[in-house]
């Protein structure tokens, strides 16, 4: 989804700083990883599978392994801008990890700028 | 400890901006993830015992997995603040993950803001 | 690497406010971790080996172990700053994971502030 990051920081107007990229969601997750050869997200998708502990989990609703990998990835991720681009290196992208899916997610991209004080 | 960070948030007068919830301490972490159900928090702290890679640790002290947890996770996250308030998800709330405890522990909470420049 | 963290927020000449230690590598991390014993750094590259879930990558330059855990570790984190030095706890120091090395790697250090809107 990098591309749509791209859009957002231009419709934010921000020609350098930083944006955080954020999900609202707690089986979900965002990165940054290898963009550039498609069977890199499909092994992602396997490791991933593969790497949630089999313990009990006594969430009733059969979506905890996606719980877990949302706090240890995390919700966000910090990119810098640059000449109103995304400063990423050659082979990074941005990625939404949907780990209870395929659902309808809600990205948030928002500049990291100074702060409103309270009146 | 939502709670305990917004009422930082209340103290630091932010209205809207970023703030970093963090730890000082290399054996704990902070993380976002499900709030409502209280089988959550038990369902990760097994699935973190398990999820340790069983490796020789040379480090003497016996607590070699939760420094390598606190690095994995992350000493900290990103909040948006929108009208005063944490923007969490629905579902979503701020933990403090103490891999080597019960201990009191310190968490900071910092506004992102604009930075101060030397003389 | 935290020596040369330090070197570049005294560079920057920011007295307080956020850096961001961040690398444009896709088989690169960084993190926060404890700093004192040496042995934490060997014990964390057996950890990490092992961690990495044994499924089959089609990814075919052998480097997916390292890009699955650039991702799942992050390739930013945050820090404060407090009176030009960055403020870490008592055991905390900043680490460059080079999982797909040793090779020449580049980290950025990047200062957070009011970011720069487009004309």
């Amino acid at each position: 989804m990098t591309a749509e990051v791209q859009q957002q920081v231009e419709k934010l107007g921000v020609r350098s700083g930083f944006v955080v990229v954020s999900v609202p969601h707690t089986t979900a997750a965002i990165t940054i990883g290898e963009n550039w050869d498609p069977d890199v997200g499909s092994d992602l998708e396997r490791a991933l599978a593969e790497w949630t502990p089999a313990v009990r989990f006594d969430h009733g609703e059969g979506n905890s392994p996606a719980h877990f990998l949302s706090e240890a990835i995390g919700h966000a991720r910090l990119l810098a801008v640059e000449k109103g681009s995304l400063r990423l290196g050659r082979w990074q992208g941005v990625f939404l990890l949907d780990l209870d899916g395929p659902r309808t997610r809600t990205v948030a991209v928002d500049l990291l700028g100074a702060p409103e004080s309270g009146a």
